[in-house]
């Protein structure tokens, strides 16, 4: 797969290395991820709000309420940002200062734009389910006519997007290696629990193979 | 402890019963938290970016680099938004259009400030360090003059603040309650994983114990 155009805002300007514009990179984190946090400006102001995403291709949705407040205003096609952050690991090193973390993040800008044709709103909503939990879909009753009507869909284009990555082990003054102190990585990962029915949930019902083995 | 004020911006418009100005619920978000997603305005555009964070009482501190674009722009005193989002469970409903997330986020709007006494530098990093990790900072080896010099740390003051939060189990349609789909919860959560000596460690040196018993 091809790179991402860099562009002034995406290039990074401290830490060059860390950057990545492969788009099979991106496409991964943001496969891994499905929370991310949305930028825009309000009365002058940045907001940033979490929110779901589903990707299909070079294309990110969000959805929700066509109440929400962050809808409407990325509707009117204003600038906005998209962040996808995914924590790694903390990495220990053998001086306050080089401690750091092991992290992927995308960071995309661009406009949202408003789906309106029902099969790519249909799609998009399909592809979020699959997104967060694969295999949902198909066993849940599907949107109504009013429901999706009730939903908005956005849509915003992988154009101008990087990635930032760091890895690895902790990097230390030279002098410092000597130091009697413990170093090294603690990984992080977000791990699934014991699922818990709904208290409505008959008996009989079991859980199905996609919620006991959910892996991100 | 008490509330914080609601503002224009801070109050919920849509589903407001999820909207909490309680100080004790939007502290215990934030230290249960380490990653925050930062934005503020560039050229026009929104820009979101993922950094750490530490708490003193109603104070939010974030630092970096002084070559940081984020900080060096932040630290001009631009209007800025920070949030931190801990993802609980999905929320797995017996339509797709109910399907949800529990999460508790913290939205806080304010501008930042250049800490420039020595004191409340030094005081912050330590509350960073240990709010990643507690008990790390008793053991490795503190910043000198010059990586002081060299790191930048902004004060952001928690005045205009507000927390989100939803849990429990799917709210369904009444007659969807009688479909034969498994629903409810599916917790998730974040665990540390075995630590990883860093290649160049010696032998000799045990993994701590606030290493091994990593939790958040």
């Amino acid at each position: 797969m091809s790179n991402y155009n860099k562009t002034n805002r995406t290039i990074l300007k401290r830490l060059p290395a860390r950057g990545h514009y492969d788009r099979e990179l991106v496409h991964k984190i943001l496969d891994e991820g499905f929370i991310c946090h949305v930028g825009f400006i309000v009365d002058g102001a940045p907001v940033v709000i979490p929110t779901g995403y589903g990707r299909v291709g070079d294309k990110l949705y969000i959805h929700g309420s066509q109440a929400s407040r962050m809808l409407r205003t990325l509707k009117t096609g204003v600038p906005a940002c998209v962040t996808v952050t995914l924590v790694d690991g903390l990495v220990l090193a053998r001086s306050a200062f080089h401690h750091s973390i092991n992290y992927r993040s995308v960071v995309i800008f661009g406009t949202a734009n408003l789906v309106e044709d029902s099969e790519e709103k249909s799609e998009a909503l399909l592809a979020f389910s699959e997104h967060v939990i694969r295999g949902r879909w198909n066993d849940v009753r599907e949107p109504t006519e009013q429901e999706l009507k009730a939903t908005t869909v956005l849509r915003i284009e992988l154009e101008e997007v990087s990635a930032k990555v760091r890895t690895g082990p902790p990097i230390d003054d030279e002098e410092d290696y000597s130091l009697p102190v413990w170093a090294g990585i603690l990984p992080l990962q977000v791990i699934a629990g014991e699922p818990i029915a709904d208290p409505r949930l008959p008996d009989e019902i079991d859980v199905p193979e996609y919620v006991v083995d959910y892996k991100r």
